[in-house]
């Protein structure tokens, strides 16, 4: 679908503003953009940050194919900047955190370098792929902390948003989900997927329990019952139960039932004491129906009898924020910083060509963040960006720089790891954070500081007195 | 990307079922499945319906690619099933209200007959399909509610999810948007793109009055300059006057201006007056930046001076539902009617082979919509579902049937229609609805019931006592 069109998918103004550069002979001249977000969604005190495999695929095969040309033609384009596309390819360099790094808000998560046509047409697709990962990813990652190691099944795909779906379960894994109902997507990645049944099965059979056995039958392994298209607790159960016996009989065993309606605490302990007093004591209890990280939360405050969850449109939508608020910035301009000014001293971009450091403190918890220059190779103290008299000392810390080259001059160098490699680095990464910036309600803010250098520019070129 | 993988581009368990029903030897019966959904989105009074003509097109083109195949057997799934989907053609029969179409909650928007192992494989990408781009064009009618004949363009790419950008734009110009900034998505249904500048193109040329003038030199037709990079009253307005003024002169004339942070209202009511002053006021002046009908109604009891609205992250993610709870759920097989029975009878499905009829006053309104089996021809009460004591009599009223055959046995028999075209059928048909359903706080709920003999039918076969 998009293949042979990934140059045009993109908003009209990177286009009229490529031709623009073009047209001004300023089209190669050096340009640094940032990419970075100024909101932890879902009121939270962290992103996880993806996409970032999917983008390089893209960049690396960014092109204008002939049928897009004879389009720009219709809209009127400029032929000789039509002729430029024709043969053009993505030949910046890319600067970036890992895939699954824990990151914050308003600190470069990516730093792109290049020619100033180059990087301002692929703004758009940079942003759409990257901010609609991280945004699943980080849904994932909260819901992984509630469920412990409990099973975690992303069933999102007929609330995905059409073809977003494709990213949305990639990203579901990524922050910690361990499978996925979406087949294509599992092909494409490589992930497990999994799947019951649903309530038309059931009423094709008209009776529940012809139903079940049908099923065990043919899904003998990993047979879930789907125990609520009548009465859960008076046919559902007592149904499974029967095939459950019968299984076993056979040498078989009936691995869960699903509960996908009704109030599932009550009727998963209800339906986990008929099961044990059947004997059926192994038999899990998987629960779907509207699930997010604040329901498996009070689930779990009320001793929920739970193995399993199925969790479909929080996490591929990430309602209610249903996007991460990032942006791509231009921070440099044949080799001098730049910045756009706001009123508002949090929206002032940072100028100049950056890097990002981590401080870790001796038992390895992340303590802050900070932006400096490139060149700088020390930092001291940060000051935040906004009200530079709040500062900190970090001399002590152990130091991490985070941005690393993953594609060089339009090549790819970054490894490439499978989505259930990356959720390893997310969980690792977010065990060093402290639990006060995971916890649901008021998070306590991160620290992400800037240098003192980076300061007076910021101040220098947006005529802020110190 | 999709296109050879669309049988695959499923949950899971779509596939199990299948192919328990081919095991089963049940797998060629006759089945009806209805999609409906239970909430109107946005806390609103009506859905405007979309994604019929997407859908078709995947409809036609489903199939078990090679890979797709290989896959499935890699997975476990059974060799004979598996050759089964080899030759696996979609051949049912869709009918369904007109895309476009003013719908209620719980009513079968559309119904569609087949064998129960199509009807189940389909599943998933129809929800997938129909869920988002009936959100989006539902959101894109409200706004359109409040911005009247101004220009609305749609802004969306950047923070739509990855690829569902692609339909996201299409609805958007169904729900009423007149442009859209999505290049690839104008070129693939025929919609109108535009663009202007970005701040970063005002950055890069460092001087903003050079930028601008710049700009209008290469595009002198819609110019539109960008007035926030620096200060906008200060520096933006003025330095686009100055341009306003240069494009007079030379018989040329500056199109709008756009304002894109700080408060909108304020800076407008300022911006039109130094424009007026200067004489230029046939100048427009467009408005972007987290923009919804909430805040374009409150910009409107401001008396603001706009002339156009860039919409992008509330439009295309449909935050904060970000989703419509479409559902697909059986309602006959074997020529038997069948339902899924709940404790809660709002969540009870409605059995059989079903019509939908909209019940219509002598002034051309709306009045309520009645759910009816296939066979009845005449309706003179409804009856409400959860509460069969309220009924209503509609004989008097005019009668509309809204499901037509628009796939019959696989193949397309509706025409083809061009997202504008629908977009005014979306606009006639709210006309026709009365305004208390259209109102953002708490709108009337718009009548649906059902007819006596589906009620009784209904309460049969779950077992309820009239």
């Amino acid at each position: 679908m998009l293949k042979n069109h990934t140059g045009i998918y993109t908003d009209h103004y990177e286009l009229t503003m490529a031709q623009g550069y073009y047209l001004s002979g300023i089209h190669l001249k050096e340009a640094t953009f940032d990419y970075f977000f100024r909101t932890n969604p879902y009121s939270g005190g962290f992103v996880v940050f993806a996409g970032l495999r999917d983008l390089l695929e893209l960049l690396d095969e960014f092109h204008y194919s002939e049928d897009d040309c004879r389009y720009l033609e219709y809209l009127g384009f400029d032929k000789n900047f039509i002729e430029y596309l024709r043969s053009f390819r993505f030949t910046g360099s890319v600067f970036s955190v890992n895939e699954g790094e824990t990151v914050f808000p308003n600190e470069p998560v990516m730093r792109l370098q290049g020619n100033i046509l180059e990087l301002q047409l692929i703004e758009t697709l940079l942003l759409n792929i990257l901010n609609f990962e991280s945004l699943v990813a980080t849904r994932a990652a909260r819901i992984r902390l509630v469920a412990g190691k409990r099973m975690l099944v992303d069933f999102g795909l007929r609330r995905a948003h059409s073809m977003g779906g494709i990213h949305a379960s990639r990203a579901a894994i990524i922050g910690g989900f361990d499978k996925t109902s979406n087949v294509y997507c599992a092909m494409k990645y490589g992930l497990k997927s999994t799947g019951t049944m649903a309530h038309s099965w059931v009423q094709a059979f008209g009776d529940e329990y012809e139903a079940f056995r049908r099923f065990s039958e043919i899904f003998p392994d990993n047979c879930t019952l789907l125990a609520d298209t009548y009465d859960t607790l008076k046919s559902g159960i007592p149904n499974a139960i029967k095939v459950g016996l019968e299984m076993k009989n056979n040498g078989r065993h009936l691995f869960a039932v699903r509960l996908d309606s009704g109030d599932l605490s009550y009727l998963a302990k209800k339906a986990r004491k008929q099961l044990d007093e059947a004997g059926l004591t192994d038999v899990k209890i998987f629960l779907s129906n509207q699930l997010d990280e604040d329901v498996i939360q009070s689930l779990n405050e009320q001793h929920t009898p739970a193995d399993g969850f199925g969790v479909g449109t929080s996490l591929v939508t990430g309602s209610p924020d249903a996007s991460l608020d990032g942006v791509y910035k231009l921070s440099s301009f044949d080799r001098q910083p730049t910045l756009k000014i706001s009123d508002n001293i949090s929206k002032m971009t940072l100028p100049g060509i950056k890097n990002l450091v981590r401080f870790i403190d001796k038992e390895g918890n992340f303590y802050a963040d900070g932006i400096l220059l490139l060149h700088e190779k020390n930092l001291n103290t940060i000051y935040d960006a906004v009200h530079p008299a709040r500062k900190s000392p970090v001399s002590t810390f152990k130091k991490e720089f985070l941005l690393s080259c993953v594609m060089d001059h339009g090549k790819i160098v970054a490894p490439e790891m499978n989505p259930y490699e990356i959720a390893l680095y997310v969980h690792e990464r977010l065990a060093q954070l402290p639990s006060e910036h995971k916890r649901f309600v008021n998070p306590h803010l991160y620290k992400v500081g800037i240098s003192r250098d980076l300061l007076d520019l910021r101040n220098k070129l947006a005529g802020i007195k110190a």
